[in-house]
């Protein structure tokens, strides 16, 4: 808590030119900056981002969800082939029917909005590299809800072939596209503070050689 | 600019809150706050992170190569199987074959280090979906370098079969383990701002079904 109650009431001026610096790098985006959680920091969401499953009955306004999809569009692909395309789900009755393809998902039906992310492989420069380039897009828009208050979850669709074959069947994706993942989101429900989990595991760590 | 100098100045009680909210939302990681970097918010890492392959030759520290790896490792996972190893590397005599496995990777020769994520498949509770996991976790890794001012880029290796088993050769990678990027950090060379991009792009998004 180093930069806590005494050095934010003492050191304002200071605090106000970082602040300051921090929104002169990105103005486009500091547009956006409406509450409190804009200024969740970077590392503070990858932190304390945690799958979230379950939803109060308020809605996701359109805004947000443009935030979410604009935060995917910002990821690295290979040699720039941007891949991605996605399909914003509000529809109760398609939300209640992702239970029948992942069981793992049924909780899906009493949300009240979900992203399919996916790879378009006619947009691929080098194929077979989509699947990457999806997956950090889907990050990206995982770590975007946290930071701006939602709650959000990645149901796994890609590789299992049953459940990429379903949701083409279920939202008339054609075959040269592949769903990734469906990211269900909402306002989280409140829920009883979670220790700190420390997640850092040396023993995944080699250093020069495995 | 809606919190620019104006409100900086004028709503400085205000300011200090939220950042105090932020960190007490994550004591464990406002121990690291050391730089005003850290305070590059959530959306503004996400949109305003690119690759950077020109680096000073200032080294840079283990405490932040800890924090990269951290950040990594904070990524969801299938079943939070979490499959991901890394190797650190440092060796300039390492970072310069990387160029003989991908010449698009050569400047890795002058950069001060890069960290090899890799996917564990003896770790996969779900056989396939270490892939993404682990595509999710480099990208983590490239937020957090940019969010604590250090400049990194995903070069490809995974699907590139030759680009993997010359990895494999060249840190006694073992046949269970596909390396995926690898992540060339260091401390980026100052240029020119540049302009904003706005990376959103409607033409994919589709409402409902594709």
């Amino acid at each position: 808590m180093q930069l806590s109650t005494r050095r934010n009431f003492l050191c304002l001026g200071g605090i106000a030119a970082a602040l300051g610096m921090v929104f002169r790098a990105s103005p486009a985006y500091a547009a956006d900056a409406e509450t409190d959680s804009m200024w969740m920091s970077a590392l503070t969401a990858i932190q304390t981002r945690r799958s979230i499953r379950l939803y109060t009955e308020q809605p996701v306004d359109d805004k947000s969800i443009k935030t979410l999809l604009a935060a995917g569009m910002a990821a690295p692909s290979a040699g720039n082939e941007r891949p991605w395309e996605f399909v914003v789900i509000r529809n109760p009755e398609t939300l209640t029917q992702v239970g029948s393809i992942n069981k793992y998902a049924a909780y899906a039906k009493k949300a009240p909005v979900a992203i399919l992310t996916c790879v378009n492989t006619e947009r691929e420069k080098f194929p077979g590299n989509g699947i990457v380039d999806v997956a950090a897009c889907t990050q990206n828009i995982l770590l975007a809800a946290h930071a701006i208050g939602l709650g959000a979850v990645w149901t796994g669709i890609y590789p299992e072939q049953d459940r990429i074959e379903a949701f083409r069947l279920l939202l008339d994706i054609p075959e040269k596209v592949i769903p990734l993942a469906l990211v269900v989101i909402g306002h989280p429900r409140p829920r009883a503070p979670r220790e700190d989990q420390d997640r850092f595991d040396a023993t995944r760590v080699h250093v020069e050689k495995w």
